[in-house]
């Protein structure tokens, strides 16, 4: 079985180099390559991910991974190998049933789709755009269509993808259960808008001084700049080559301060998950977040429930100040930390409130099930769009740069994501809740002294990478799977207090 | 034959690919990647350079290349197969010998080279990078050794590899010749140091600014950003992807306002010439500068010929002035360009003027040859190069990073690399003075009329990449091959009237 596993290894090690390579070729485009690079550089791009195809779906490779997945031949095997093959089993299964030109030719695609949407939302025309992802579209819909169980649907596929053991039936419920919480909610809020004035936040703010003190926070929530790269794109991103190399972006806005900083707080959450991954088993399979969901409770735990709170400003909100004395000097803590948990409703995802968000991810997942059900013709995208926002959030946006153009999810072929972030929301409020149990939670904060808020975290999730599945972890640290009840209890605990409903 | 070519081409462009992504993260390493990165990314960069060499290094291919490197079976082929199989050819000979495991070994081990130089330059301190130069060097001693035709020197197998054609016997009479005319001219330019003054060059100079005129003077001399991305690194230097992604670096200090400006200006050579390479043959193996010589005549060309010239200086003196008003506004025009042409023996070769430039070379080129004739043990390497500086220049460098640790070329295993720096001088006074003939050169720069000069460039040599040799080129333009009497002139003409000899 030794045997076997060792070459299985020598194939493993392989697709690793290829994966790593391709993260940066993404990295670069996203961050520093020249406007038209990638008239090339996609040729490239569409090379190196067949060659990382054919490397793991041949016969020798789908013949070691059937053999070691059998229970019989896995004496010999340890916990992380038998991890890794469980998950090369799953992505096997995902990617032996597409043909490998169409594969090829969807990564040349799909390199070039990122240029043209970051163009069309330049330009605020979907029209330019439109092409292109009636093109990813088509070979999603196609691809999920060759991997769809027998009665499975399309767009199931794709959700567990993201989050093994999800499908829309079950969502429906999650997404259903949180509705009918937060609608109340946000219609009481609403009444009360005029309670918190966050006006400053839309001052102008120097951009060269939000980078410096974007990048002072990072590291004052733990990301390691030793292990971590910081750089500026259109959308933020995190992007991992190993636990000794995560990268995150940010971008600016002159007239938001809340945005870089929150930003670049969401994007070292999801970084400081990487970087506490276990030597062992970086730069293998399982060597990354487990799933998006709990990658995005991450995120969300350092951006919310963390970087939301009055405890974590306590030592850091001077610092603001004296980097912005003439926009702050007269707002207090109190004041800053409310304007930051004001609950709004507004057209762009990034910069919603912890309230509404689930409102945005909400259209976002009704639309994509629209889609993949065949429902909805990419060209009557941004009237859908339109309309949902207009219903659930009450506005209509202006142009579709700040409508249906404004995330990169659908620009890289990410249908089925968006309902993590709401799983995500969920996921960190049951931790926090757990975690206040455990710890002096509040007084780390206000002491400035996230260590042991990490440590726990590394310790119960981090860790552990993609070695054990989302609910595994969850139900290991916490004696309970993902319970929506506590993300309602969050929500409606703060915002009562908040707004004094 | 066509199908012969069509399967080779299948290999080539997997080639091109790997290439790619090894420059990518090579680029990747030495511009932003974290400190620590390089413990992991070394295995991914390993890996991939195994599979570029076991792609290339097979016996379809062999069997490929040789039968098209056959003049009966070239009917089918274009100009531009013809040099793509004549380069392959050249390249499988080179590789072929080398065994797989031990290329691999070495590239991990060149990966990590790079950073551990690094450290031992910021430490000043030889001893080190040492054993790491030690293990490069042995490699580099058995791959001639595995390649060395027989008789031949293992040296003489590191030069051709840079410039096809040239040898110890012939670089020994190219230097004397050079030498003999340099020497005297130091000596007499040494006699009269103090008609040039050029203190104010060691003044302080804000390092953005800095940055900021650069970046001006790089678009200035025709460095499309379009097509190119200029960062910072330790020592400059260029990378290309393809002719759409052309890669320069600089280095900035704080008190040496000409080190940034001519770094920028002669890595913008190079990079031209790269940016310059038709359409049809980049991203092939000829998709390139034809040799390491002909690259360092365009980069010195644009650094020496046009950048050190007072009518280049005419339309953007006034401009450098604004930037730095205080340092500056008592330099006249004249003055300025007298101190950019100021020869004085130093201890950098990056930071010497053109006359002393080749004696650093030289020293370089007898090292060279002593180690690879196993006749200096590399743990001498910094008493030696200390006793040459003082033989040839007068000097002795406080410090191994002013010394022995200066380049970058030795930690990134490039032996005989360094002589191409002094032919590349030769090649641009030759070509400087075919130009006078053929156009109005230095009206053109007065006026900041840049682009007829690169046009010329482009249609005589850049254009065609390495489809033809550095010897064929020059012949082809100028109806005479290298000759250092044009260099020679250049130098004693240039020299004499500065200096009133």
């Amino acid at each position: 079985m030794k045997d076997e596993y060792n070459k299985l290894e020598v194939y493993i090690e392989k697709s690793m180099a290829y994966r790593q390579a391709l993260a940066l070729f993404e990295w670069d485009a996203q961050t520093i390559a020249p406007d038209i690079a990638m008239e090339n550089t996609a040729k490239t791009i569409g090379i190196l991910s067949n060659e990382y195809f054919k490397n793991m779906v041949n016969d020798e490779v789908k013949q070691l991974i059937y053999h070691l997945s059998d229970p019989k031949n896995q004496e010999e095997l340890d916990f992380n190998q038998k991890a890794i093959v469980k998950y090369l089993k799953k992505d096997f299964d995902r990617l032996e049933p597409i043909p490998a030109e169409e594969y090829q030719a969807y990564s040349e695609l799909s390199a070039k789709a990122m240029g043209v949407w970051v163009k069309a939302k330049n330009n605020r025309c979907f029209s330019d755009f439109e092409a292109t992802l009636e093109e990813i579209v088509g070979y999603q819909k196609k691809f999920a269509g060759y991997r769809a169980k027998e009665g499975q649907k399309l767009y199931d596929v794709h959700l567990s993808d993201y989050e093994e053991g999800f499908d829309m039936e079950k969502l429906d419920l999650f997404f259903e259960q949180v509705k009918a919480a937060i609608i109340p909610l946000v219609k009481q809020v609403k009444e009360k808008n005029n309670l918190i004035d966050k006006s400053f936040n839309s001052l102008e703010y120097d951009i060269a001084k939000q980078k410096e003190f974007c990048d002072f926070i990072a590291e004052y929530v733990g990301f390691d700049k030793k292990k971590g790269v910081i750089a500026e794109s259109e959308h933020p991103f995190t992007m991992e080559m190993h636990n000794k190399d995560v990268r995150i972006t940010n971008h600016f806005q002159k007239n938001n301060l809340e945005s870089g900083i929150f930003s670049i707080i969401h994007e070292s959450g999801h970084a400081i998950y990487e970087m506490d991954i276990d030597d062992a088993i970086t730069q293998t399979p399982v060597g990354c977040g487990t799933s998006m969901g709990m990658h995005e409770s991450q995120s969300r735990f350092y951006e919310n429930i963390i970087g939301r709170s009055e405890a974590f400003w306590v030592p850091v909100y001077s610092k603001l100040v004296e980097t912005f004395p003439q926009q702050l000097e007269e707002i207090s803590l109190k004041d800053f930390v409310k304007s930051l948990n004001k609950s709004e409703p507004g057209l762009i995802r990034t910069e919603a409130d912890e309230l509404t968000y689930s409102l945005h991810v909400m259209i976002r997942y009704e639309i994509e099930k629209m889609i993949f059900a065949g429902e909805l013709a990419i060209s009557d995208l941004p009237k859908v769009w339109n309309e949902k926002y207009q219903e659930y959030l009450g506005l209509t946006p202006a142009n579709d740069d700040e409508g249906v153009l404004q995330d990169m999810h659908w620009a890289a072929g990410n249908f089925g994501y968006f309902p993590s972030y709401a799983l995500g929301s969920a996921i960190s409020a049951q931790i926090y809740y757990f975690m206040l149990e455990k710890m002096p939670f509040e007084k780390y904060l206000s002491e400035g002294n996230l260590s042991p808020i990490q440590e726990f975290l590394r310790q119960n999730i981090h860790k552990y990478g993609a070695t054990k599945i989302t609910g595994d972890i969850l139900f290991e640290m916490m004696n309970e799977g993902l319970n929506a009840e506590y993300f309602i209890r969050y929500l409606t605990e703060k915002y009562t207090k908040l707004y004094n409903l």
